[in-house]
């Protein structure tokens, strides 16, 4: 096939999903949740199929060497899909967010405004070996009436087909068009959709941040997702020593692969002392440190750290530590260095704690938490779409809200703007409840 | 200067203007209001030097021979600079946007999330020859908290350095660095700003529509603005005939190089017999009319329409016309042909307009309205940004709102990710009231 026959198929497809995409968002909100509840019944009536494809991949996988992380995070299994038909079911209760009133302003007699919540249109979501991911982002741009092109990991071809087919299966049962999911093949198709800026309007890649930047660098669609996650926690002067130690080791070593693990530790010169018996719980798990100078002198193990390592997202177990003079110096760094994901600190000062939060330009700012509750799930957003370290549309942890974008409903009784003006009539712009 | 000094100096301006601009955005409310009322009292002591100023660029611009209603919008007058005032002071008085909060949420005890307001960060704002954009935007970036890149055209040189030196000093007075309002001068120096992807947070081009789509087309950072503005007014077969001639003729003649003016007439075969007198009210007002062949019967002056027709911003005094079967037919052509930005329509019939509520996809969808109401001002957001026909981030007229971005602060006691999980503490998810 050549090029410019792939470019034309695809943008028809694409046009085919946004088509469908309107027609699923304007619907009623009943037919998206009994479009959810179907599917929930799918997954189950065909779990034998679905493992049966699952296995097809891990197959292929095992027999090309891929490494025992990937494996599992491949693998379904009957205790995975029922979690996926949990989810779904829940989201199928939940109410529509579809035409949720923002704000609503009284213009003048008879000339009513009201700012609706509606879906954002179509979506590209690229995701790397988890089919879960499928239903997880297939079901939520259901019920925020999107339509969604699902790309996943060559390494998960048939599940994801067979899971593909659930979800367009259930968006036809309740008679509308299948084309609001479909299911992207190739790498080239990939590069191919990356640009279509007129056609879809966002793309969320979960996965590497290698991935994420990949996407980034060649799209001007807009992307949600974090490239990096250099998160610090910082132990002020008066941290209590046994919750520093504690916030320390679950934000270094409880993942250290996720984006909101941590990355630094700024300490305090008045907390010194107490960082030989921290230095030695984190190495008690296995922890290499890299420390300044002065924090080096109470850590007999840490090697030397330098500016390359601050700006560093170690993702293993590595952790860079630095000493500062005060607190300003510590969110200095963190904005210096840090990639504005997510910082915290330790203190039981209420005044350090409070300036903290007020000035650390980060998505998520935490005192007295570990780094690793920026998450969609802790944050209790129900499914994650991800974590944005974008400051347009949406940031940090990304829930069903950053599917959605909002229109502008007037409804008036004949009124022309040349109505209004000096000596004709004005504006009440009466606030109203929503 | 060598391209890479340019570049330095540049990127050294821009980082200066981030950190005054977080200097500023976390500085209290009050802080921000004091700076807001200084402004209005520099632009009063400063009036005769602004005139002045402006009096330079209008010598200079009558020498070039510019048209006349580029000299109006040139101009500051005594007039204009106390509107300017009022708006500044006004603004000082609205409460502090920064801080407010969206969304509260016990996670467990003692463990309190909330989502709060807060500045988008670096604006670069690119705007032609109204001088007055200067104290309008950059007063709003002020009160949000932004740090702000301002580049005029150059016909307004002089009167554009004298209102940010304004700007500036209102700024210095409250002990902030001046810095979060920068000057940008030469088209040289926005064609490198617009590669500092990393460093700017939003452009927003105020002017025409080839303004915006040649930053949208040059740059990675996101851009807020409306590329094209083609609005259709969809006159329903059970339109009142009188009210539909009405919307027609503020739609098209109130303003017509509006992005928010009427560009296309979609007829319901039922209501063409009224046609006629619409034509002939809409000629009367010097408009040209391109119809369809079946509206053409039932006007004697009118062209034939092509496709193309239907896909162009007049931006003059010329309407197409279609004639449609059904509504849907008239939705259909919205969306094909249209640009999501304004759309509306005449209807008496309660199920038509709601089905037309619900079913367009446009940014402002209205019933019974002129397209002309979309307008920050007339929907009572105070200040304008501009207009979005983006669906990303901010949509539709975009008034403060549109430069703030959220933070999610999470107030703890120690708690640890590992303290969740099967067998462990679960998470409360309270949502409380904001």
């Amino acid at each position: 096939m050549g090029d410019l026959e792939m470019n034309n198929h695809l943008e028809c497809l694409v046009r085919s999903v946004r088509d469908a995409q309107r027609r699923l968002g304007s619907a009623n909100g009943e037919k998206r949740s009994r479009i959810l509840v179907r599917l929930a019944t799918l997954l189950e009536e065909r779990e034998s199929d679905l493992l049966a494809a699952n296995q097809r991949d891990l197959d292929a996988a095992h027999s090309s060497g891929l490494e025992a992380p990937l494996l599992r995070r491949l693998a379904l299994t009957p205790a995975k899909l029922e979690t996926l038909r949990e989810g779904v079911s829940q989201l199928a209760e939940q109410p529509d967010p579809l035409g949720r009133v923002r704000r609503r302003t009284e213009l003048d007699d008879g000339l009513m405004l009201t700012q609706v919540e509606s879906p954002l249109g179509v979506l590209l979501i690229i995701f790397e070996s988890r089919p879960d991911a499928v239903i997880q982002i297939g079901s939520l741009a259901l019920r925020t009436g999107n339509g969604v092109l699902l790309k996943g990991g060559s390494e998960a071809l048939h599940s994801n087909r067979a899971l593909v087919q659930c979800l367009r299966e259930a968006v036809a049962s309740e008679g509308l068009p299948s084309d609001a999911v479909v299911g992207i093949e190739g790498r080239q198709a990939v590069a191919e959709l990356l640009e279509f800026d007129q056609l879809i309007d966002l793309v969320i890649p979960r996965g590497s941040g290698q991935l994420v930047q990949r996407i980034q660098s060649s799209t001007r669609i807009p992307v949600l997702g974090h490239a990096e996650g250099i998160c610090h926690l910082y132990l002020d002067a008066s941290a209590d020593p046994e919750l520093a130690l504690r916030l320390a080791v679950d934000g270094k070593c409880g993942y250290p692969a996720a984006c909101n693990a941590t990355e630094t530790l700024l300490v305090h010169r008045h907390f010194l002392p107490h960082l030989p018996q921290l230095g030695q719980a984190l190495e008690e798990q296995g922890v290499s440190l890299r420390a300044d100078e002065e924090a080096n002198s109470y850590l007999p193990n840490s090697q030397p750290v330098s500016a390359e390592d601050y700006a560093t997202e170690w993702g293993d177990l590595t952790l860079s530590i630095r000493t500062v003079g005060e607190i300003g110096q510590a969110i200095d760094h963190t904005h210096k260095y840090g990639s504005a994901h997510t910082d915290a600190i330790v203190t039981t000062d209420e005044l350090a704690a409070e300036r903290f939060l007020r000035e650390v330009d980060s998505a998520s700012v935490f005192v007295n938490a570990s780094t690793r509750f920026a998450d969609g799930y802790r944050y209790g957003l129900g499914a994650e779409v991800g974590i944005s370290t974008g400051r347009i549309h949406a940031r940090g942890p990304v829930g069903a809200d950053g599917l959605l974008t909002t229109r502008w409903l007037l409804r008036g009784s004949g009124q022309t703007a040349a109505d209004y003006g000096p000596g004709k009539r004005t504006f009440k712009h009466r606030a109203l409840a929503v």
